[in-house]
């Protein structure tokens, strides 16, 4: 019973002030404009619901996905491991795994296409925290332009992608060890740029530290961070702001 | 002596070719099409030059904003304490102080507007930083609304403030001690998040770490991180976004 | 205008049931029975606003403190330098300024009385922050019983105040150094004990870390940690738990 | 033989005063009234001594808990493994292993009931950790009120769980990532807050120090924190409180 | 009125039971023979009682001086500002003040000679740390052979001193930087080595954790440390040792 | 197409000034002198592409291999599992691995000798990093002299290579726990020194960081550190030195 | 060619200065007396060299044990895994593991008996700590007390055994967790007490770190600290103390 | 008595074997060719000796200058205050002092020249640590060449100084913030580079931290690390490389 329904009562008389404002005090916050835009705004946004697998038994995961399926939301499952992927495989049969992404997905309807976002990596082994920033941009409805192994050791190969660089709309950048790439790329560009440090290297790199703390220290601005090793965080911040940016250019077309 | 002009003597047989690699080699990499760009970003685009006041004498600060006005740009000083403005106020009488924010302005002519960003604290000891972020937000062309005091501690307070932060295009979340604003409002909006955590508190908040964390580990999406104190960075990240959106729209009212 | 207004009106055929819906949702929610607890809940426990100084002017100080009492509340104000007082003291003449716990307190109405806590340190470098517990704790109806000086470097001065330690409903223990007081205190008593590690020490205390972390592994139970030097958090924490106790007594009585 | 008997033994002329003081230098403290009371916890306040199985063989916990069913009382394992449970469960068939929660239980005789304590987690992940307290809640009398995944990423989902957690007497908030349930359930509610951070998370998370400092850093009252993990320790604590209102409730009764 | 006293007054029927209990329960437990032992250590061992006086008032450090001098103890002050050793000179008018150690002493009567210990230090810089260590060994009855300025950064200074280092029964090596001194003069004697790290040093040298984790992590063997800058603490186990020395070559003399 | 084709047909009319201009803009760096030399540099100076295997399948290090050795470079494959070594030998049969450093080496060409480096250690556990950087060392055209376990517990070991350590042009100091090795020798040698820092040990190594910060502590200059346990670094470095002086060398005898 | 032998041949006229002085520079310091010492000492003195098993071949152990056994000497392996005692056991077959605490003993000769030194625990989980502490000691020739369990969550427990504790000429305390065991020790005895933190506990302990500071913070004097799980650190130092005891008590009874 | 008149006393029957033993076993280490080296280094190698004045009182620094002048040899005092210069300007009026470098300089001989090195920044703020470098550089020998603020940030800055770096023998780099200088020269260059980081910056920066661990964990091959603020060992480094390379040249000139 929704807060219109709870209001026609009381303004039919068939319910009495008292029983609603109970009604309205134990009723979910969703019901009063509130909540609701949050439990629909999958469906309105082509956003699916994520279902971070790492934490969850495989039983739990394939439940939650079919539930989604059900309500005709696309899946997207990150950090899934094999055995994950297995239960829900059995419950959708079309469900896809990206190994080296760890990701499920599940597409019931495409997502409002949202433009090209750049994906780079410092070297090879960003690559599986990059490639689970790219599954979630697609996902959410953006292209990952993928431009791996552009690291700053031998910056003539970051200087080549350039154009490509300076062509997007939002740049994800991925890299461990000394993590240098967001600030090189943030230094040459003039669109927002979402920095994604990664836990890979050794020694003094502190399980993903030292590249936190460069791109935390970056000099360049414009400079967005998420946590180590969050390529779904940093994939879902560059599809936020390019969603933004399609809503505007819709905008700007109906003036 | 530019590409083109070099070119063209190669073309007219004016200069040797062996001479035009020797030139191509020295040539400053801007006049390649590169760094011009850089160079010609801050007219171009209204973002101007911002002088980093904390660790430069008054002198210096004073020579690098004058030669800015000379070459008709904006200028923003950020970390500026009283003695950097008593020497550039002597040579720019029109240069603004804001005690709070500890920002120099001077304003040749205004930057394109890039419309409305939120920016909210958690409490009243983070305004200093909040405003830093607002006054790079006015120097870079966006208008912010200010949203002060509305942590989670009282969480009413930012819920009250649902509306203006669901219709603002970018939010600047202000935050030190437990640092849970960000997330708190990550959950609540469907919009890009800037996040910016501050020193404020005590024991073991070390100096603004424990609101880094926080925020880095943030379970809501949408969220980029800058550096501890950092308003500068929050506001031109915001401006960033702000900018590309407005790009889209002009480019949705040409399509 | 509130709830019941709202309903009445509609019940009544006054509000059309659209413009019902539109109050409600820019409604504070307050005033749906959910923020107005929060506003009122000063007054109805006896538990002042607390006004936390640092970070804040003398001037803003002085009027939130002159705004309360205006609201007929009492007023407690920690982390207050004499300059906060001196702003304070020119409105609230009778306010009252504690060098020790650095607290600035104002008595409008005698709070409900709570019963005693005892306050224990283990030196007497940590009296400030155990003052300001106590200070805490009288603002809130408690009766702070002061143990100062008992740490374990001599066990024996803790020992001869078992019985007092026994007796009390709750107990705070703030140390500094290596902080064991509170885990040797715990494994005395069957009470909770409220932790508050202290910065006091040099060298590899770095801050009071070395207190904090005594006191999160400790092994002895029933103790719960607040911040480093966080001596309002203490008193705050054992002055909820007394009033639960109050409470519960009192339902006792009607039993 | 104790303090009185040996009082006694000297006032008939008994025991010669050289003798009785050699038996006061060498009695056990406990005799003097000190560790007696320690010794005999268990069996008048229904709690339980507990294993901390972890370092513990298994024959040694099978030991300890024969031993204290042998002297009648209730048993309460944790951080037990299977193996701990299996050579427990050789001596006591009846015992009962909690695989989530990784503890053993043996129920001797029931517990004085102490009432209902709410226990909350922010995320699914949690849960273990959440259980942990849960047993030791339910092992020391108290009724847990489970409150599974209302973390502040959707904050309506805590919202919407308000009434209950208001009615509750202590609430225990388990949480790891960015750890902000504590905080905002303490700006909620007018109860004692005790706060778990859990090690769940990845990258910055540094094992649970995150969720640690969020915790320590909250600038909402009334709330103790515990170890990382430690849902022992945070549900033992919620018993402490909860028992010294069972007393006092039971002090107004005689009044 | 002393254990012993009680006992006979209940012997000889001057004091009943009940009271003699009452008496025990609140009677220091030094008095049963356990805090006696403590509160007589000073006087018997020749160890004056230490006042710390970083965090005390000058006033109370000025009163516990006069109360030890009182009950004819020796005076050792550490972490003793100016202002604190004007306050004790107006009291005891022979109090010493070393501006180097920033330690307070006035000498009732000479304590028993322990013998030689050699005190080390890396670098000039480790002085003041290396004298308070030299200035409480003084205190305690040892006699302290100052070997300053030793450092590995040019060993042959060190080595050049061996047969100085050798035929000490204990050493006290101060160093801080990279803190190498300890081990260094570890593989090099046959006696136990006190390491005192220091925070002498920049940059990485985090307040002296570089040297303190050098010594803690040294492969040479027989080397106990004390907290970064705990000259007293250094001084104090070297005195300890050597008074252990002491009571075994007397304890021959005897056999 | 490069450079000077570009400027030659320009030159002869073949080709536009504004097609040159986009030529010239989207050619890669290397072409205009810039990256070629960085492509070519393995070749021209005998120092091979190195592949950091770890984080790479053992496929793309085969193929990676492969292509190499068809360019006619040597290889050098670090952090090599026995999984890499496999598939490398697979296509390159010729291939060496070392199960001590964890190294793939085939030799196309001798490089061109640069003269001895002195490789110390202070253990024996720190050997695997060493022999990392002795194996970069031959990859690289140096003769390492291997010195291990001099470590300081025993500082006569060291003394006793006095002179093979004096007599080398630079010289690798690898070592754990407390790390003073590198300070040591630095002490007693007038050249370069390259600090290795390695994980060996355990409590308060912190994985290294205390044998790292040691070294960045040192009071002995002329000492260059690299990453924990990064031999292969630390061997670049002493090559990268060594190439320097014999470059200095040959630049002598033309004189 | 040693020390006597070139100075006899200059005597003799056999050998010029100069070649002496050559020989002289490059002949081990122990040849002079230094490192000659150091080779003899485990001889004399009963102390056997020491193998730090981890990071060492079962082979290389091995060899190590037989080359200390043909010199006569006694064998002491810490940290050494089965597979090492079982290479040792093929060429030792009367050498004895130790498989709580991980070592390999064999002995040739009895040590030199130095007496009683305490080894206390604070709980179960410390003792393969304490055991290697408690053979390292029997090793060099004193006689472990153990007192193991009697941390300070039960304080009586300590209390009970204070005679032992205070008859103890050195004191080894061994605790993880909060580590608040040696700082109450040293509150209670006179005597030198070594400090053993150990990396037992969970969560905010940070592999040790926890008892670690709690041990380096303390407020009691007369405590040295060595490594997080360094038994073997604590035990040498001990005996090291106690070696000095007798040897001053045989110098005692010389007089 | 040095080496040599010893032996010549053995040779001419002037001293007994026994005798000459014993001087040699105490005659100080320089005397047998091993620390006389050390002490005349600085007179040989034209390095003088360097004065760390931080932690030295004025008239220490100015004595230990006095010292070395009347020694013949070049002084070079780092971190000195305006205090520690006035006290060497009384004793060497033509001492140097310069502000931002904080050193004092006073030369007696001209160094012999090493050649040239690059001095770089990445910003204004880092110019105190590089001129530090660039004081010692030409204390020992080098030459200078300062290319200041050419930080990532704008990276055709760097680029355009390509030419420069590449002809330098050896580069310092100086950076602090994100510190991604060091590499990036590190990947452009094929020469020895020294990394200094530097603590400007704020918030994560955590006093140079952030730089340190970039500069560690930077995939570039061929930099070496020196501590935080270190200009003066990063000087030193540079110039060590330089020394050996004009000794080799040297070489190759007699060859």
């Amino acid at each position: 019973m929704d807060l219109k329904a709870i209001l026609d009562a009381v303004h039919d008389g068939d319910m009495p002030v008292d029983q609603a404002m109970e009604h309205l005090k134990t009723l979910p916050y969703g019901n009063l404009g509130f909540a609701r835009v949050d439990h629909h705004r999958a469906l309105r946004q082509g956003f699916p619901e994520v279902i971070f697998c790492a934490g969850k038994t495989p039983e739990q995961t394939a439940a939650i996905a079919a539930d989604l399926v059900k309500a005709g939301q696309n899946v997207l499952g990150t950090r899934a491991g094999k055995e994950h992927f297995d239960a829900v495989h059995q419950v959708l049969p079309d469900a896809i795994y990206n190994e080296c992404a760890h990701t499920i997905t599940y597409v019931c309807h495409q997502p409002r296409q949202l433009g090209e976002v750049a994906v780079c990596t410092g070297g090879t082994a960003d690559i599986p925290v990059a490639e689970e920033a790219a599954i979630t941009l697609e996902a959410l409805g953006c292209t990952p332009i993928r431009l791996y192994d552009i690291g700053i050791a031998g910056i003539h190969r970051l200087l080549d992608k350039l154009d490509v660089l300076r062509s997007a709309k939002v740049i994800v950048a991925v890299a461990g060890m000394e993590g240098a790439l967001a600030g090189v790329i943030g230094g040459l560009v003039d669109r927002p740029v979402v920095a994604v440090p990664t836990s890979v290297g050794y020694g003094a790199n502190f399980g993903g530290l030292s590249a936190l703390l460069t791109m935390l220290n970056t000099c360049a601005a414009g400079i967005g961070i998420v946590n180590i090793d969050n390529g779904f965080g940093g994939g879902y911040l560059a599809a936020q702001i390019s969603r933004l940016a399609a809503d505007m250019q819709q905008k700007g077309k109906k003036e």
